[in-house]
Order: structure tokens, then C-alpha cells, then sequence
């Protein structure tokens, strides 16, 4: 496992309890302006306290030279992640220097900090990577058997092939969305009741789901499986995840094929996509898998997950005051990354440089750990109440919900900073047949 | 409905069984070459009787200039199709006059066409577009009504959404490949005693699906559904699609989210993408839906199917003579085009151009009309015999699946080509731990 430095300190002033320290350095695509109609040039970053480090100007000075590049004066990351792990390393090695109080060259160069430094609350962050694939997983024991109990038998909930491979499908890769971007109720088929036929309707259980996604770092070719042993090789980094859902629609839908309607409207990712280098020192391992998986997916390193504290806030409408509905740990989750990536290959699918692929909804082993409102209020028989007296069953018109995630150890915090999504009012349809 | 112009006639010698006649003129990406380790450059053609016509040379003549172009030399049709329906018809009728008996531009310049006509038999041809996002539907009612005798229950066939909604589920679209690619048996987990753990194997059942894609020509914004009435205004051509299945990793893996890694192998689509203008002529009615679709799937234009006719060949190792073992059509499927489009955004999933959306196995009502081994050699109980004597229930090694499709009417043709695939052996495995 990495050794974490202590002894490294930035120039640049952050705040001990920053996502953001001189250890992480995530990599995000911003531009500088908070007006989304000027259409001021997508360029890379990374996140260092309440900064971005603009990568982009960095490499025009001559400061950060790759093999092969440039690669940061771009509107999104793939050309950078593509390029390979040797220039993953070296990115970092020599950013980390140049934010280093150790260094003089952007320390104390003022008209450099003033063009390649700007405040976070002045930039607009943008999808950080093109995806060309975006999986989602159920990697989640608990929450595979809170759903299962609630809508299966409470005494069979995991289905069968749960335990023996990281269950997953094709999500939409086209709705993949970066945090504050605004989503709109979605309208759909719902069958409330049983004997009548289905109608259509605004959702009325709209629900988040509390998820990381591992960006995919290097390919594969069609028809050649990633061994589990090299997955890691293959993920460049992580996001969290608000994996949007519409569980009146899904639950009418699903059967046989799988969601589809119910998901596909949005999945919300955190801007800065932070890196393995920078999670690895806080590698730790999954829980105990019983039985032992089949070869091809088991691991010789068990230290195969990571300690990430995840948390969902929700903040309604002409409130100031969010209330914390969910605290839970990337590190319940049964099924690694890596496991999960070779899975998804085994068949001989083709990942992709920039594919995501989301965990599941991470849902840990008491009830202020469940994943998503639907277990939270178990089905609506439970119902939440915020700060100021509302209650919610799932997520209402003009509610935000934020999802935050940091490992922290030693004094060292490494974060995600968060998602942020704001529930629209559903579009009106007038059906003139 | 488009009527067809009888008298029009091109110059080249059209054999009256091709499918490529002066009616038809589907787009392709080509290189001038058998030779695939050769990097001629891929630019944009039409396919006319034996030969490809370069779209490229024309464009650079100054024979084709579209409104904001150049198009044609490009390795995809997306910026074409992208720009737009006026540049559809505008390419359409440009090149369909060059190619007339009645204009003298290519027909009396022998070096011009030199330069600009191929003969199919020396080209290569790739995936015609890049493809963003992969969906597969389920529309055949036979097809589902088959599948659900066999696996579930005869008398309760159809799951209740089937007749209320065009069912889909996303697929893997890194995994869409053209015609002519070499399909390596997928090996996976299968569970071939129900009291026993899963084993890992070489996939036993594995079948092709007969189908049609639509290419997606306009795209919409996230959140902003398409209108039933609108959808047909979104989609460019079609294309024959054959969705290799193994269906015994499917049995085991696909309950509760579905399909995954029985369907995300290989995908494999005809090199050419016949216009939706060039099938007008040849469109007729869907089934009668029963009940009546909800409003949001309710079209006025009741002639919302094509008359296609599809067939499925099967030619082993070392065979020289192919066996027909499914023919069918395409006006079987209940669900229209336009209906799985609405669908697929009504929640609000965006599509983009060059997306394709899988018709779903085309079944007819009788055993020979069947579109996969699965209900042709009904669920292994049925053998198919080939010429030669060999039988099959699924697919082997060494095998070569070939379907074709073609729409006929007053002895004007316009048809696909073929999408071909040979199964080679599994990768063998060697898991040391």
C-alpha cells in the first residue's frame, strides 16, 4: 500500500478539511466563467483547495511536457487518459512538485499564479471525459437484499447468481451529466394499479442512488477478457454518482430485460475524477466473499477496495439547510473494481478509454447507511423527516440532492467534492389525437 | 406513400435480382483495398449494382457540394447524416442523376469513373458509422411469444408490458462490428445443474438473433422527448443486424437486470445503410395493436412498417452450399420504428446521430418464418438439418451465419446485402491460482 508523505505541503493555502489537498489532484475540464452561454474554451484542470490549476497553460509554459502531448488544451480528458499510465505518473509527479512549497517555480512567480490559477466559485466544470460506455453495477449486499426483501421474499432476497458474479447492465452513456446540471422529472408508464391497465404519468418515485463510477483508463481489444489480475491496470480513476431513478417506472418495466425508461433520463457525476494514485493510500479490503468466486474472478490482492466515506444530503426548495439522509463506505461493497471490470470482459466485451462504470448503489448495514430514499423510507413505510419539519418518501420538485465522498487518514483527506442535482418540475404533454 | 419512377434507369449494368439498383443507393465506408493490414484511407460510398460509387471523388469534382460540407471523405457517415435532412435529399437526387441513364456528367467520362467506381469485390468495408449508443428491442410478438412458452409459462406467454410498451434494454454499442468479422465463441458462466455452483465454460448454446437496426439521423436534447408523430423525421436508414446471443450464459445471468453478458460480445450489422427515402415505396401497416398504445405511442400514420423480406443462411466448415433456415419479414413486427423511438426518450434519454436501435429478433408465425436457433430448433428438441446432413441446435465452430434482406415490388429491388459472421473457437483459459 502507498505511503502517504505527511511531510508534503503546498504554497497555495487549503483548508484542513479540503477534498482538495496537495495529495489528490484530481483532474476535471472547466472554463473560466460562470455564464454557460459563453462559450469560453474547455480546457483541463486540477482541483488544488479552493483553485483550479489550469493544466492547459501549464504545458503551453513549457512546465508540464508529456510524451506524445499536448494533451490538457482539450474538452475533455480521453487524449490524456489514453496516452497512458507512464504519463498518468509522470502528470502527477510534476504537478505535485510545481504546488509544492519545496518549489519556486510557480511559488513565487505572481504573473504565472495570476494565468494558470482560478478560484473554483469563478469557473464553470464541465463532463470531464467524453463516454463512450457507461455500466452500472449491484455490487451492494445490502442493498441487493433490502430490494429483494421488499420486493421479493424477505427469506430468499438475493437471487442466486448474486454471490457468484458482479451483476451489472448497459446504462445509457448519452445521459451521463455533470453535477448541477438541473433534471427534469421524467414522465412515463407507471401500472399503479394492478388490474387496470398502465397510464401516463409524471414519475411519483423518483429516487437518487448513492454510487461511485470507476473511469476506465486503457482498453481492451473485442474478444480478449481482462484478466482480474491486471484490471487495475486498466482504471485511471473515480467519480461519485447519482444514479437517478424512477422506481414507479422501473418496477412496471423491468421484467424481463431490465431497466431501461426508469434510468436512462440521468446519471449525475462529480466533476473532478480522482485518481487511483491518489486513493491508493486508503486501499483496504472488501468484505469476505462466500464462496469463493470462480477463477476467473478471483484476486491474488485482497486489499482490493478502498475507504471512502460516502454521504446524501437532500436541501429542498426556499431551504437553507440541508439534512444528511445517508452516511455510508464505498468499502461495504462485496464485489471489487476490478472484479466488476473483468466480468464486464469475460465474454470478450470491448471497454473503452473514458467508459464509466457505476458501482451500484452503495448501501452499508444499518439503516443511515441505505443508498437511496427507497430504502431509507423502506418502501415508503418509513418516511424521512428534514430539518424544518418536511418529510420525504422519495425526492420532490425542487429538492437538491448532494452527494459527498472523501477518505481521510493520517491527517490526509483525499475527496470528490460532490454532486449536486436540483429536481425540475415534470414537462406538461398535451396528446391531441 | 413514395411511388417508384419505373423509367429511371442507370447506365451501369444492374442485374435484376441486385439489391443495389439505381432505386435503392445505400451509404457505406469503404477503403480501395482486400487487404485489411493496408491503411487506405476509409471515405463514404454508394453501393450501385457491383460497384461502390467513391462519394469522395464526386465531392471533390464538384459533382455533390452540400450545403456546409465536405462530407464524404470521412472514415464515418455522422457529420453527413448530422447535417441534416435537406443535405439527405439533396445527396439523394444528385447522385441518383449521375448515375441516370439520362445525364452524360459520369456516364460518358471514362476516367471519371475510373476514379470514382470500385468494384465491391476489391473493397473493404468497414462500420458504417460511428455508433454512440447501442439499444436492442423485443417487438416481435411471435419472438416473445415463443421465448415465453419455452422458458416461462405457455399459458401467460407475453408478460403483461409487452402489448402496452416497444420493451428494450440497452446493449453495449463498443461492440457493434460489420459484417465479415470473426466471432470468437464467448466464454462465460453457465449453470448447467441447478443444484450445482456455476461453472465457467465455453458458451454450449450459441445462437444469432435475426435482426433490423435503425440508424438514428437526428438527435434530440436531453429531457425533450420525440413525438410519435415526429420520430420518423430522426431516422436516417436501416441496416441488417444479426445479435449474437449465448443463450446459456442469458439464462443464468438475466434475472433481475437483464441481459448483459450473453449480448455484449458481438453485434454485427450489413456494411450498408439503406435510406429510409429509398424504402418509402415499400412501406405498409404494423399488426393491429390490441389494446390501442397509450396516447404518447398513438401514431396517425397507420403506414408505419416496411414490407421487408429476410432470410437467414447457414453455412458450416468446409461447406460449400448454404442452408436456408428462417425466412421472414419484416412487417411482422408489431411495434413501428417511430413507436420504439418515442419510448426510448419519453423519460427523456437523449439519442444522438449514428445511434442504432435493434429491432429485436424478427420471428413470423410459422416455424420456417422463426429469427434464431433457439425457436427454430425449438429450444434443442428440433434439430435443424443441413444440406449435407449435418444438423444443428445452435451455432458451432467453423460456422458461418449469413442473413440478407430486400424489399421487391413491380420489379424494382432494393435491399441490404448481406451481414456474414464465422464463429471461431473459444479462447482457452488458463487460470493459475
Amino acid at each position: 500500500m502507498s505511503k502517504i508523505d505527511n511531510t508534503l505541503t503546498s504554497f497555495i493555502d487549503i483548508a484542513a478539511d479540503s477534498d482538495f489537498s496537495i495529495h489528490n489532484l484530481p483532474y476535471g475540464i472547466f472554463s473560466d466563467t460562470k455564464d454557460a452561454a459563453d462559450n469560453n474554451k474547455r480546457r483541463a484542470g486540477v482541483a488544488i483547495g479552493e483553485y483550479v490549476l489550469d493544466l492547459a497553460v501549464l504545458e503551453a509554459e513549457g512546465l508540464l511536457s508529456l510524451e506524445g502531448g499536448p494533451y490538457f488544451d482539450q474538452a475533455t480528458l480521453n487524449v490524456f487518459i489514453d496516452s497512458g499510465r507512464d504519463n498518468w505518473t509522470q502528470a502527477r509527479s510534476t504537478i505535485q512538485t510545481l504546488l509544492s512549497s519545496a518549489s519556486n517555480t510557480l511559488r513565487d512567480n505572481q504573473d504565472l499564479q495570476k494565468k494558470a490559477l482560478f478560484n473554483q466559485a469563478d469557473v464553470t466544470m464541465h463532463l470531464p471525459v467524453h463516454v463512450p460506455g457507461f455500466t452500472d453495477f449491484y455490487s451492494s449486499k445490502e442493498h441487493a437484499t433490502n430490494v429483494g426483501t421488499m420486493f421479493r421474499d424477505p427469506n430468499n432476497a438475493l437471487l442466486p447468481n448474486w454471490t457468484e458474479m458482479p451483476v451489472g447492465y448497459n446504462g445509457r452513456a448519452s445521459t451521463v451529466i455533470v453535477s448541477g446540471t438541473d433534471v427534469i422529472r421524467p414522465s412515463g408508464q407507471l401500472k399503479p394499479n394492478a388490474d387496470d391497465r398502465p397510464i401516463f404519468s409524471a414519475c411519483k418515485r423518483l429516487d437518487f442512488e448513492l454510487e461511485t463510477a470507476f473511469v476506465v483508463g486503457k482498453g481492451n481489444s473485442i474478444g480478449q477478457p481482462i484478466a482480474v489480475d491486471n484490471a487495475s491496470e486498466h482504471i485511471f480513476g473515480m467519480v461519485l454518482l447519482n444514479d437517478w431513478s424512477a422506481r414507479d417506472i422501473q418496477k412496471w418495466e423491468y421484467v424481463p430485460l431490465g431497466p431501461f425508461n426508469a434510468k436512462t433520463f440521468a446519471s449525475e457525476v462529480s466533476p473532478w475524477i480522482v485518481t487511483m494514485d491518489a486513493l491508493a493510500p486508503f486501499k483496504t479490503a472488501c468484505p469476505t466473499q462466500e464462496p469463493k468466486p470462480l477463477a476467473y474472478l478471483n484476486e491474488k490482492d485482497s486489499n482490493n477496495s478502498y475507504d471512502i466515506h460516502l454521504s446524501v444530503e437532500l436541501l429542498p426548495e426556499n431551504s437553507d439547510s440541508a439534512t444528511v439522509v445517508c452516511e455510508t463506505n464505498f468499502k461495504y461493497m462485496y464485489w471489487s473494481m476490478a472484479q466488476q471490470l473483468t466480468h464486464h470482459t469475460i465474454t470478450g466485451c470491448k471497454v473503452e478509454v473514458g467508459d464509466m462504470m457505476g458501482s451500484g448503489t452503495i448501501s452499508g448495514p444499518t439503516p443511515d447507511s441505505y443508498g437511496s430514499m427507497l430504502e431509507i423510507a423502506w418502501n415508503a413505510t418509513k418516511p424521512v423527516t428534514l430539518k424544518g419539519g418536511e418529510t420525504r418518501s422519495f425526492i420532490e420538485d425542487g429538492d437538491t440532492v448532494i452527494m459527498k465522498g472523501y477518505s481521510e487518514k493520517d491527517g490526509i483527506r483525499v475527496g470528490f467534492g460532490e454532486v449536486r442535482g436540483k429536481v425540475l418540475p415534470a414537462l406538461s404533454f398535451d396528446f391531441d389525437k
